[in-house]
């Protein structure tokens, strides 16, 4: 290309269905754009209460929508989502505060796993139905990513430090910095200007703004490596 | 193909900007893929009241967002869009009821015009700033696209009679029952099954759906054209 990659940064939420489909996404093409992407894990209740924004889940036809939306795309970008039973208390009770507060203590000591403990808390909330909210689920999930159990106890110890607490916060601020209202947000620095795109439902726009090839969510050289 | 067209209806509002870019995207494919695109003129007021959804543009920083991403996805979509002065009002306060009963009437005696005739107040209201609300608005409009002088006001005189008004009641409700809470709502019937797409972001999912190739917003073959 040429050119110096451009930074692509993704601030998602593993509550959130869209931010899975739009992280496995770029995750597909980071290593086909020219891109460096930086992966910001953040809190969409933050975000919420922040833009004075209300989950659509909450408005009935549009709760409706989401749950057979979501599956279709899920479908078409093969990405396994199922929807947790109890949806509605797992996202307005539950939450991830302590996910959120986990991956940002992994980004912050061990970067190099993020996108692979990210992708086994969604696995865990919103492929199998199982919790992530307890130390033990969040354990587990740090284990199958690849992480010893003692390096996944030690980084758990350290969501309550103030260090992990500022980081999520920070992150989080950045984001309605942005103008985020929800999450995923994709935040593309080309040529001196910033696009924030919300949603999973514009990477075809940010190809056009990378000036980089749509190829759909699952790219060829992503099919050809399964 | 070998197939018979698959019908795929869009229902729009022409107050609506991401309905003109489904609208136009659509029109586009219609050609392309082995489609029977049916229009139906809706009234987006009506499904707000009916679903209990709000403008997006009310919660201040989407409204901030929804300025950017439609001037951003005008340009990749190659519509026209511009932003009216004064936005807020002409959406919530002048509304688009006259404007949508005459293209129902359109609909009703002149069918094969209604595409031209949405667009040409589609350039009224989201690219000239100019009204859709007045008599020789809508006059004006129809006779762009076509139609005699006449024939514009005989269809104008129809647009208060009962039968205009119900037709666009009933579609307006049809939307509604398809599980609508804003327009643009594409609804495309496959091997016996009903897809409801909301939004005009959900084109390169329908061309999945259909077993189409999705070729961006602006397919060769009408790049060819121009």
């Amino acid at each position: 290309m040429g050119t110096l990659p451009r930074t692509v940064e993704l601030f998602y939420d593993v509550l959130s269905p869209y931010s899975w489909m739009g992280f496995e996404v770029l995750c597909r093409y980071q290593n086909i754009w020219n891109i460096n992407l930086q992966l910001r894990p953040s809190l969409i209740a933050g975000i919420m209460k922040d833009s004075g924004n209300k989950p659509p889940a909450l408005l009935p036809r549009k709760g409706q929508y989401l749950r057979r939306d979501v599956m279709l795309l899920s479908q078409y970008h093969q990405v396994p989502l199922q929807f947790p039973k109890d949806f509605l208390s797992v996202i307005l009770e539950k939450g991830s505060l302590s996910a959120m507060r986990f991956l940002t203590a992994v980004n912050l000591e061990h970067p190099e796993i993020l996108e692979k403990v990210s992708r086994e808390l969604w696995m865990r909330i919103w492929s199998r139905d199982e919790d992530i909210t307890e130390p033990q689920s969040i354990l587990a999930a740090a284990e199958k990513a690849g992480l010893s159990a003692e390096q996944a106890r030690g980084l758990l110890e350290k969501i309550s430090t103030p260090k992990v607490k500022n980081q999520l916060k920070e992150t989080t601020e950045a984001a309605c910095k942005y103008g985020a209202f929800g999450l995923p947000i994709t935040v593309a620095h080309v040529d001196g200007q910033t696009h924030m795109l919300f949603g999973s439902d514009r990477m075809e726009v940010l190809a056009y703004l990378l000036g980089e090839k749509w190829m759909g969510p699952v790219p060829p050289a992503m099919n050809a490596r399964l």
